[in-house]
């Protein structure tokens, strides 16, 4: 079963290539707010304005460790959206393929005259 | 290489329901605007604002034929977004399963614990 909701909030964290370049760095380990913002210029807050994003999707996880807080990933909504696009695109994908063959059948079709 | 910028508009434009529910539409082939908004109860001009949407991101390609517009699928893009998850996601699976086997080696660890 597909959770629109969640697609939603999968793919809108994925549209923003700071957020992305977020799960990209925590692929590599978790890493404090500091740790994510250092690299980037970026200022704590906005820093963790992203990361509110994220872990909003269920694609990362928070977890204060003393006076700091510790991202890491949390993958598993990933899948959804990955198994969401596959899907589709195979679907897509066959077709597309059986409207090209059909084409290439058709006299005067693009398919024969290329 | 990996172009952010069409990455930003194809997630942004998969983070909507509606728009999902286009892209599914128009995988059993092309449409009018007329006939993407009907099933939903959605006015044209709104049904439009979204089709616009998924027509930047290049996910959607339309064609004046005669006094209506009609849609089809543009689905290039999805390849490189369906591209960057897949990667990042077998990258972080490789770890993740590095991560599960190093703590199962642990004296203590909630590997050998459970």
């Amino acid at each position: 079963m597909v959770h629109q909701h969640v697609l939603d909030r999968v793919f809108a964290s994925l549209a923003d290539p700071t957020r992305r370049g977020i799960l990209i760095r925590l692929g590599d380990g978790p890493a404090t707010i500091g740790e994510l913002a250092e690299p980037t210029g970026m200022s704590l807050t906005g820093m963790k304005k992203h990361v509110r994003v994220l872990e909003d999707a269920g694609l990362v996880v928070t977890e204060k460790v003393g006076r700091t807080r510790q991202c890491r990933l949390g993958v598993a909504p990933l899948d959804e959206a990955m198994a969401w696009i596959s899907f589709h695109q195979r679907l897509w994908g066959r077709r597309l393929d059986g409207l090209d063959a059909y084409l290439t059948l058709q006299p005067g079709s693009k398919g024969q005259d290329s």
